[in-house]
């Protein structure tokens, strides 16, 4: 497989074409930003730390019968994948009500949900990203009805595996973002990154923070926690 | 019927026992708020113009078979409503981009929406009745799924019978905000009010302003604005 030019460069990653129509080459970056941009900065090691977790979460959902874009490691920092049009629609899976949710309710962080709340957000950096709800989806054509009970079904069931995967490993699954996308088979395929970026995960006894929190709120040790999140996968980190 | 003690003090209107445990008595204010309680005032009469508007709509409504919580108007800023205990949930229904809407998803005001947008508000004011889905409304407790898809096709059923009543008057009705209740023999219904307060009425030609925008964005002419509402609704103005 050959990369080939650049097809988008996000905040934490950048996709390539390949010499095949049916992949695309990611390369995860050290950049990181959050509140939509406003802060930004870098967490050294972390390409190749959400490179490597990514892939292993999207090895267990595949073994898990979660159909994914990943296909194979290319580098300690690339990824091959399968190539998607992504839908822009962020969908929000929460166990434990922490960051805007807990703000919007006014819930204290911590405090456990009686079921997993589901939430849809708009991929817009202008508008910052807004939550939205399945009407909104409806009259913007973001996706069919078809497709979002599709990717909630699929989101709730990739709740329990990586639930139940974190807790032997005694990691909290607070909540996660997942994206989907639309192969050129027209097929829904569930996409993006799995890693402390765009998940929440606490040390089930401490609730230490172990993900982008730490940068987010300047909590200190922000690459020790992605390091701890891979060591706790059972990879091996090299510092 | 006999007026008793208030039951609870709104920004719009005040709420009294009657002699009767299933009635309660209803006084509109011409106290004006906006911006949860930021932005505060008095509209000349609104009290009057409301309660008439409101039991004009709620007339309809029921003439048309969805049942609401009006039962006579007592006096002039007064009316009979049947008891019920507020579902803390707003019902926002929208035909055309406006206010949040426009703002949330970059949209026009004014831009025609494809079908009704329907939105769920939780009422807190400490929280600033922030949007909701229905999942925190599960979590939350506020109305079962039932009680919701009741609310939802109810709302959709009010937006159908008031757009064709009012386009018949030159009114576009652009959005319009609904609340819920529940007997106390456990039936949900439609209840608190449909006014240039809860709803953005445009002209259908001229496309002015004739609610409480006028109030919210210092337009002027907001007294007259809610007279002509109830002048195309056949009511007699008195000023």
């Amino acid at each position: 497989m050959e990369k080939k030019e650049l097809v988008y460069e996000g905040k934490a990653k950048k996709i390539f074409y390949t010499d095949h129509e049916n992949y695309y080459w990611v390369e995860y970056k050290d950049d990181a930003t959050a509140f939509n941009g406003e802060k930004r900065g870098t967490i050294v090691g972390k390409g190749e730390l959400n490179n490597r977790i990514s892939s292993i979460f999207f090895t267990l959902l595949a073994e898990q019968g979660i159909e994914n874009h990943f296909v194979k490691l290319l580098s300690p920092t690339e990824q091959l994948v399968r190539k998607v049009r992504i839908i822009p629609i962020e969908v929000v899976i929460r166990n434990l009500a922490a960051g805007s949710l807990a703000k919007r309710l006014g819930l204290e962080e911590g405090t456990p949900l009686r079921h997993p709340v589901i939430e849809f957000y708009y991929k817009d950096d202008e508008l910052g990203d807004p939550m939205i709800n399945s009407s909104h989806i409806s009259v913007l054509q973001l996706a069919t009805q078809e497709q979002l009970e599709e990717m909630k079904t699929i989101s709730l069931r990739v709740n329990q595996i990586l639930t139940r995967y974190l807790e032997k490993r005694e990691v909290l699954l607070v909540d996660f973002k997942l994206e989907y996308g639309i192969t050129p088979d027209a097929k829904l395929l569930l996409a993006d990154e799995i890693s402390p970026d765009t998940c929440r995960f606490w040390d089930a006894n401490s609730k230490e923070k172990l993900d982008k929190d730490r940068f987010r709120r300047d909590l200190g040790n922000v690459e020790e926690a992605y390091q701890e999140i891979l060591k706790r996968l059972g990879g091996e980190v090299h510092v």
